[in-house]
């Protein structure tokens, strides 16, 4: 049997049907338009399905399942979604609307666990019974991966792993708290510091590659400007790397997976932030003669929504 | 069947006999007289579990295995214990030496996450899937509970809850680190707190209670003046369940469990406690209109380490 994977992304709807290990045999992609009901969005993802299976040459009898990531929490049990602020959703029936449409079994999952269930399969982490994905965005996402299988909580509101909080008081977070995970973390967090850093440091080789204006920095150009060894560049870099290790640490002493997997645009930087942020880890690891996870770059970039969700059913 | 639970701590060996549905049939102790070599404590454990099965009225032949919660880090796979800090333990193969005396089989995890696993089965969480025990003693343990069973993660260095950092560069942890939970969430952290705000409060009800040293000040005179009125004492109350509220709210934005259980010392503050905690936590949950975990009191007290290291094995 074969599997559809869609992932519904805030501008973009994507599918594809997906085998059992996890290979795309077949994939196509519309807009979101995400002004629109949630009837008529489901009616093209439903719309989406039935064209990747027939590109795959194959008809719905040939599927077992299909499953949907979403950039929002998802009841796994009664298939609605609760909240998916991307879409602008609130208690949206997906898996009833679906069916509307195909008489096949619907799974819905988070984005961030299904992006983390697919290298858990397919990936990097593939093999291991045992994974956290973290997305390093806008914000910080999390996947969870225990027994082999995605792990969203009792509750379907689970492996929101941006917002353990990591400093009491500090930043103040899209979600009304102080010192979330990801005010340190996430691209948002790179930007906000190297705009405070360059206005005390205008010589900075950041202020060159923004063109001299702050607004235009990102985290590429603040990355960037830290491998090429501009000291401000590698004050906010470091700053960045001790937050996110410190978080990762935590997720060490609670879940103690066998693998943590960094996805995400923060990730593009690749080996250099690899190193440092390992490098950052080791003197604060809790049992430091024990064996413990091994942090590595996520491997099926924009794929792993298509296969994870595609897999949910496997 | 019946089970033989072993609660291992620095001061005394605990064992009973346990069914399946958690209740003790028989029990009994020794000193743990750690001093001793690890084979002479092990010796008097195999005797104890012995003691226990005659004093039940049954033979080994009724006891189908043996677990133990040891006050350290298992590894659950080799029935070696790394690490036992309590014990002065270190790479003791704790499985292979009880079956110098006993042929059944033995399973070794640490204690709090027996503990977590008694309450799940036959306490406060009985019935749950889920949950995640937290024991606020002198430090904080942790006992994760997933899908019906307890929890160590991948390596057996998982649960450390406690060691999840709430505050980057905050307290000085004594595992090294700064800003742990403990060090916001122990019985330690409210003697910590209540020895500054005296100093400068003298007149605090909390310096009456410990006759005017500061040094007998112990988290049960400090919660006491704060339940009485005493503004310093509230002060530390407020703060402790400040902190102890973060740390709750990380744990249910990771992992979504459907009890919290507070155990440990602390927790003897009762009521008084559990709505403080419940309070502060709820403008800091993520998902507000979502439901989350319920937060309650331990209900087993000091059964729960031999009631769930025998249950290991169910």
């Amino acid at each position: 049997m074969k599997y559809i994977g869609v992932d519904l992304g805030g501008t973009g709807i994507k599918a594809g049907v997906v085998t059992q290990e996890g290979e795309i045999l077949s994939k196509g992609s519309k807009p979101t338009r995400n002004e629109r009901h949630y009837s008529e969005i489901i009616a093209d993802i439903a719309a989406l399905c039935g064209e990747v299976v027939r590109d795959a040459g194959l008809t719905m009898a040939d599927i077992a399942s299909i499953g949907v990531g979403v950039p929002g929490i998802c009841d796994p049990k009664t298939g609605v979604i609760p909240f998916c602020t991307n879409l602008g959703w609130h208690e949206v029936p997906f898996v009833a609307e679906m069916h509307k449409y195909i008489d096949l079994p619907v799974q819905v999952s988070n984005d961030a666990t299904v992006a983390g269930f697919a290298e858990s399969i397919a990936g990097v982490s593939a093999g291991t019974e045992s994974s956290v994905f973290v997305t390093l965005g806008t914000g910080v996402g999390g996947g969870i991966v225990i027994g082999g299988r995605p792990y969203s909580g009792a509750h379907g509101v689970g492996s929101e792993i941006g917002h353990m909080i990591l400093q009491m008081d500090g930043e103040l977070c899209t979600c009304g708290n102080r010192g979330c995970f990801e005010r340190y973390a996430s691209a948002t967090a790179i930007i906000r510091e190297a705009k405070k850093a360059v206005a005390e440091h205008p010589e900075s080789a950041i202020m060159a590659k923004c063109g001299g204006d702050p607004e235009k920095i990102n985290a590429k150009i603040v990355i960037d400007s830290a491998k090429e060894g501009d000291e401000t560049g590698k004050a906010v870099f470091d700053g960045y790397v001790k937050g996110l290790a410190h978080g990762l640490v935590s997720i060490i002493n609670i879940l103690d997976p066998e693998v943590i997997v960094l996805g995400g645009g923060v990730s593009m930087a690749g080996d250099f932030l690899l190193d440092a942020v390992r490098e950052a880890m080791k003197p604060l690891i809790f049992y430091k003669t024990m064996p413990y996870a091994r942090v590595e770059l996520a491997r099926l970039g924009a794929d792993a929504g298509i296969i994870g969700a595609a897999l949910l059913g496997r």
